[in-house]
């Protein structure tokens, strides 16, 4: 685990509230005064262990599955206690002048506790059980469960599957905990809470276990007050029908509201007062509308980062497919809020950038003091719209949205012996744009409007992305003032929770914003984008209904690691 | 130009002759004993100039149309001079012992010179005329061309078009001296000779120009003693109707026959006697039969390379699709020659090495003290059969046979956030072991046997990829003993030239043959690599027939390339 700080300008006046933001490989908290939102200092702690997607190096090192991403929950504590002191430290700020905490997780990530809410993990029968450790959001390996539930669900023509977009993603609480208890029995019995992190974290820190309204619309399937019925459960497992009543039932905390007050414990370990209230967790992503202001109805927010969130509210509740969520009070009170997601667009990127770049590109970018991506992104730049013949479908991750499909993989298409590296970077930055698209034309094409898109998270540093992405979208955009959108976000629900202002949109117009930077698209550009979309979308009709080739090559490689599992180990 | 000389064991009796073969980049040249074919001798030489693909080097220097690919004649015959003297030396044979000389050149490579046979290109006034270079084999140039030829020949009904598989390349003699001729007419206007370079070679080194029969039939269009006809071409382009009568008008010269003897200049400059027989030209490709020995009906050989090349001789002539050509004593007299091929192949590895490993792959190459093929080949042989869930199309040259399009592109499909260069590569390879099946399957489905399968060429010496071929092929496959199959046939022609062997399959007989490694295919593998195989061909149909995606994305790439002329330029 390593923490960093940094001090912003020394307190001057007003209280604050502090805001933590747990992404996938650390946690951010901040330090925000409520008059203006101005962030007094930051800090960021990594997670001791790294995700376990090949091997339980936190257990017996034992193979994982295919599909699988697994964390150990104690990380999460050591690292927000580190952050949050350092970042309290560094603010200058009296203890109490820190009127309230609020914090947001990665959506879905599901953690197994007893009834006092101990890691099953932490119990010495379970460590070597990967199903006791916290399955992360881009946990896979539930995606039999969720087939089958979706499946069943629309047989019996269940209410809630529409507002889901008909399907359900297996990162989804219901089908991780379908899993466990289908592949791992006596862990599941001898479970008492299966709780998702953000809820789980909140109880840690005030010893009450209330459920987010807004997550348990988006991933606990709440919808209009009620679960997905006993006997719609049963009949997934018979084992499973009482899953809500027996390990998932405990009060909802709308946005906004307390949970209740910081234990002494982590007052201590926060540097912070006895009984601070700590807000109801809220969906990473969520929270950036908040930043950036854009809490009202019509207002797009894109999180762009590893992956992508784009988050809506809106007046009514309609249904459009693919869309992952839609919850009453789900952004914000008042509103119904929708949730779309692409599943790897850094990460992509990322994943190019160390997979298929060579060494002479590397060499270049330090000989001219600029990152990697900078080069191929100038490189990039260079070349006319379509020049380099090339599309590429973004489903390194599969699709989130509008096809709901984990199973779908990447293509690309057109390579040639002349195409260079820069040429499929840029077939894939454009990708997610077009990706972007599709998901912005299924909110309109349904009847949902976007007035307005804000765009936040680590990407809008990206000059040559964002205005790719104003050209593909043919939409102005507005860009977030902070790159600690999400923490910042965080500390304007604390404010909300402790009363600071009245509601969350008087809070995120005082305490968010954006910034001055702001791209506008440019018509003879977007008409030359128009043209490789116009591929994009045959192709993504292509392979992402119908034709089975994806579908059909993630059987053939599970099959292969099966074979391989089989396989007499050479040594140990 | 550089030239590397390798001499064998001393010349211990009988009679030798002299082999060249001029490819991509160098001509290799060797002295063979007749009496058992051994090589005594090797020397390779380079051309002076590289491939012109983007700007015309030798001349201005301007920027070259998309799709070009020039050289320069006179290198090949400086780096023809030098090879040859350095064999002739390193192998110790009195000059009075080699009696022959033969020569094999890339197919289709095509030059434009005046009646006496120099070059267009080494007159001041066509010295910047990019038409009067040496049009290289994978020149595509010439696609609208041969689009319309095709369309016409279609519409017409002609006789001819059947026996190329029912289309033409973009890389064939006439298409090219079609985009000559409308696209530098005065060029055209002042040109005495239209020649495929391996014609133009026996012309300068004989004094004679006769053509070769075996590369008429399959690229200068000569079908049961006729060219197309006058009214053909003149319904092409009124200028173009005799462009047979007046540019491309000399005798026929078979296989094994001369051409005539060797010129005082070229004698004394290979260091052998006045009159010594030129054996006809002949297609590189082709001249691996008579190394491998199989010049007799049903056996295939495989010529792997850069791009991959099948021959097949035949007792009958039937109609294959999309093979390149059907000729009357194509490659050996007395049988009906078939050729298909594969426009990218070691090309396509190479580019893969090139553009998309990073630099961690070559350290431990390095450190291994292997090369960074057989680094990946390694780590891609630790994967079970499909377990990189990918499949790629192997066009990314085009696909020569069976669809004969050089428009079609590359394709990958099924890649994730693990996918790792090894598993890229892998799929890479075993598309080009699929794009092998595809062409022996069609071969056999429309009625021609393939009773053996033997290989020759660089990528031989790669183990793990001749498994993954009998393995995909289900095929046994059967190698060549030396990696210059190419001179080394050639100097079997020599041998039946100058009289030493009765004919070709004497002369095959007695000096070529096969290794003793042998390939045999395995069933279990073969079992898996069908499925894969199966995704293969459904993407191969896909994207070959019907789906315009990727013709749409060469024509929007083709229209970037000239937006971007037509930019103002920044400076020069």
């Amino acid at each position: 685990m390593s923490t960093m700080t940094t001090a912003g300008a020394p307190s001057r006046e007003g209280t604050c509230t502090l805001g933590l933001d747990f992404g996938t490989l650390s946690v951010r908290a901040v330090v925000t005064r409520v008059s203006d939102g101005e962030i007094l200092a930051d800090a960021v702690s990594e997670y001791a262990t790294p995700i376990m997607d090949r091997r339980l190096t936190a257990g017996d090192n034992r193979e994982l599955p295919p599909e699988f991403a697994l964390q150990v929950p104690g990380d999460y504590l050591e690292s927000m206690c580190a952050a949050s002191a350092a970042a309290v430290r560094a603010s200058r700020v009296s203890s109490t002048d820190i009127i309230g905490v609020g914090l947001d997780v990665t959506s879905a990530t599901v953690v197994v506790t007893d009834s006092d809410g101990v890691p099953m993990c932490d119990k010495p029968e379970f460590a070597n059980n990967p199903h006791a450790y916290v399955k992360l959001w881009k946990h896979h390996g539930a995606q039999g469960q969720a087939d089958r539930i979706v499946e069943l669900a629309k047989k019996r023509g269940e209410a809630w599957l529409p507002r889901y977009g008909g399907i359900l993603s297996a990162e989804m609480l219901l089908p991780k905990a379908l899993e466990t208890l289908e592949k791992a029995p006596d862990l599941y019995a001898a479970t008492g809470e299966i709780v998702d992190m953000l809820d789980w974290l909140t109880w840690r820190l005030t010893g009450t276990l209330a459920y987010s309204a807004s997550d348990s619309g988006y991933k606990r399937m709440l919808q209009d007050g009620v679960y997905p019925s006993e006997e719609f459960l049963g009949a997934l497992n018979p084992d499973f029908a009482d899953v809500y009543a027996t390990r998932m039932d405990h009060p909802i905390a709308p946005l906004g509201s307390a949970v209740g007050g910081l234990t002494a414990e982590y007052a201590q370990a926060f540097g912070l007062r006895e009984g601070t209230p700590v807000a109801a967790g809220n969906i990473d992503a969520h929270v950036h509308a908040a930043s950036v202001n854009a809490v009202r109805p019509g207002q797009l927010t894109g999180i762009l980062g590893t992956s992508t969130c784009w988050v809506l509210p809106a007046e009514e509740c309609v249904e459009v497919p693919g869309v992952f969520g839609v919850v009453d009070g789900g952004i914000s009170e008042g509103t119904w809020g929708y949730e779309a997601g692409q599943s790897a667009v850094g990460d992509s990127f990322a994943w190019f950038i160390e997979n298929n770049v060579p060494r002479s590109y590397f060499i270049e970018a330090e000989s001219e003091g600029i990152s990697i991506f900078a080069l191929l992104a100038r490189l990039a730049a260079e070349q006319e719209i379509g020049e380099h013949g090339l599309v590429a479908l973004d489903w390194w991750n599969g699709n989130r949205s509008p096809l709901v499909d984990s199973q779908l993989t990447g293509l690309m298409i057109g390579q040639t012996l002349v195409t260079r590296p820069e040429d499929q970077y840029r077939a894939l930055l454009e990708s997610t744009a077009f990706g972007a698209r599709v998901i912005i034309e299924n909110f309109e094409s349904h009847g949902v409007p976007v007035t307005e898109v804000r765009v936040a998270g680590g990407l809008i540093k990206d000059e040559f992305l964002m205005q790719m992405y104003a050209d593909i979208t043919r939409r102005r955009l507005l860009t977030a003032s902070t790159l600690q959108a999400g923490a910042h976000g965080s500390s304007i629900f604390a404010a909300v929770a402790a009363g600071a202002h009245p509601d969350l949109p008087a809070a995120a117009t005082a305490m968010g914003g954006v910034s001055e930077r702001i791209y506008e698209p440019n018509e003879p550009a977007a008409a030359q984008y128009d043209r490789l979309y116009e591929i994009y979308r045959h192709l993504h009709g292509l392979f992402g209904r119908g034709d089975e080739t994806m579908h059909a090559l993630k059987a053939l490689r599970a099959d292969a690691l099966r074979r391989r599992a089989e396989e007499p180990a050479d040594a140990e």
